[in-house]
């Protein structure tokens, strides 16, 4: 499991910190819930990332550590990213996130991706995904 | 319940717009955990937060429903702050984020705050300290 250094030791004040901004949590979104992992995957999400900043929050999620780089066995030109064992462990807090947002903010689909099934029971599909993810998490 | 317009449907991608950053976080650590309701208190935080700093996420925290502001009755050239219920309901996201950090963070105290409380029982705690900070609500 990889550790990272940090300067403050209040749990809370450190997670943003290595979590990174909206950018990287969309990129973790994607990875953890829609199954992409390369950048044209990225790209061709609704919110519009650019090419740079997409560039710049994965290097930041590689070098934190939540995901890994490496060579697409298909295609030896491109680059593939899968969460890591840390990346994954993210999953509790974008399951809450996504509770809070659909309770409290207007606009929101409420029954987007798994939310119905987060709301029918949520450890048993919080343990049922890490998972399944954690299962296929693959040695390159 | 206090509910605000939002230009994406995914209840992932709106969170983290309407949380903040790192600063807004802290201000809500503050107020969640350590009872904190105004400027002072939080200027002593160990973090460093700066007064203009301070004052922007307030108000952000302000104008997203998430904490309410209030004339100290018992100094009337002074401002109180509170969470909403909608702030108060970010506790499991905030929880969680303690888990993940303590788990995977190098240097964060696994002992700080509740940490021992959560770890025991994350539910009990969730469902007592949510309760106590939703019946100390007072209209002002």
């Amino acid at each position: 499991m990889s550790r990272i250094k940090t300067q403050s030791s209040c749990p809370i004040s450190n997670t943003l910190s290595h979590l990174g901004d909206k950018w990287s949590l969309l990129i973790i979104r994607d990875m953890m819930f829609l199954g992409k992992q390369n950048y044209t995957a990225f790209m061709e999400s609704p919110e519009g990332i650019s090419t740079k900043i997409l560039a710049q929050r994965l290097k930041a999620l590689e070098d934190e550590g939540i995901v890994s780089k490496h060579r697409d066995p298909d295609n030896q030109s491109k680059n593939i990213y899968q969460l890591t064992e840390k990346g994954i462990d993210l999953m509790p807090i974008v399951v809450e996130m996504s509770i809070w947002s659909t309770t409290h903010v207007d606009g929101v689909d409420v029954n987007a991706g798994h939310m119905n099934a987060i709301r029918e029971d949520k450890a048993a599909f919080l343990k049922t995904a890490m998972k399944r993810l954690k299962n296929q998490l693959k040695a390159f």
